[in-house]
């Protein structure tokens, strides 16, 4: 039992808006600044997997620090997401329905079986 | 009344793993893969607002094809880091919960109110 | 007069070139583990105007600590960007001299002078 | 004998200065656009590995045309990277010098040949 199954998306959405509310930050959250501070936390996330190997990033799930090292940096990138939808007023499950439903039609599961592209014979990947 | 305030992240999570698990990609998800995938697309969401001014930037909510574009890139940069969640068992809510409480203590409401660092006299931010 | 215009791109390089060796880093230096050492860069790089305006960005030229610090990270993207041409033996000067005339035919000057894009009217990006 | 050792970095950033002067888009490159332009490149350049394992990108310059293609994307960063240098009067060799003066002092070469931090232990990375 994980605080995802009864946590719902608004939950954590209005957090984060009272979060600027209080410190009255919407004027700096213009959706053009929101969109550059993903990035970077996007950029500081992925700044934990840069000099592992492909497989060797999966072994860091192991390490508990590592991996709340790991969960904060998320939870700035998903935080920003909720941010900049606050600001837009886009609802975030809507937008993340209709876009499965075109990877689902755009990635057929038969076609892409094991395969991340039309092109890929498996090679490249599976090498070390 | 909007499909967040009754959407659990439980629920979009497993939309996620659905897709991946129903074309065997978890050998293209590690860790450090995902990262840069997220990194990606959250430098396809930023494109949007590249060339805009801060403040033009808002007006994007007021074209509905271009915010269907942004809701569709956004949906990406939370999918990716809904995939990232899945392969090292983070509970998302908790993460975004526990770095609040952080975030509250380093900025405390009083002291940042407008500001959004102690060096801030406004100037930079509020010219055009 | 400056020091760039008397130093070649194969000096520059070779300057990143005997560090790494120095090192033994080549072995790290993989070009998918350098792409996302770029890309972190840049993205420390953009930290520094995240919550200027794109006026106010201009001004930071008139700041000689913020201006070393930012020729620092400029110092980091450029320095990476090399290191990846090592890798993969790519000329610099003929990839940016090729770039550059695509860009001057996709970009006729007399359709886009002062004009970003063809849809641009000029409100959005003169706005405050 | 390449075309980068007979090129200077002045040479370079006067071909990036013409084309912008010639358009008229000084207007759109506040330090901040370009930041962002740059590290959007950056994404671009590393979607190029993004599904290869470290060691499967090394092969990817066995290939000309993938390799025109990052080359491509190389150029449009060391291009913004030029354009930024442009907007604020950065002398782009002093920066790498100074930087790589930096570096040598943080890496000793005797205390970090064949490892990337003080904590690799080799593991990480030498695992596929």
């Amino acid at each position: 039992m994980t605080s995802d199954s009864t946590t719902t998306i608004s939950e954590l959405r209005q957090i984060i808006a009272d979060f600027v509310a209080e410190r009255d930050w919407s004027q700096f959250h213009s959706p053009k600044n929101v969109s550059m501070a993903l990035a970077i936390e996007a950029a500081e996330l992925m700044e934990h997997f840069q000099w592992l190997s492909t497989e060797g990033s999966r072994k860091l799930a192991n390490d508990p620090q590592k991996l709340a090292d790991v969960g904060e940096e998320l939870a700035d990138v998903i935080g920003y997401s909720f941010a900049l939808a606050n600001e837009l007023g886009i609802d975030v499950s809507s937008a993340i329905r209709a876009k499965m439903v075109k990877n689902v039609a755009k990635y057929p599961a038969d076609q892409f079986r094991g395969r991340y592209s039309r092109e890929d014979d498996g090679n490249s990947v599976h090498s070390p």
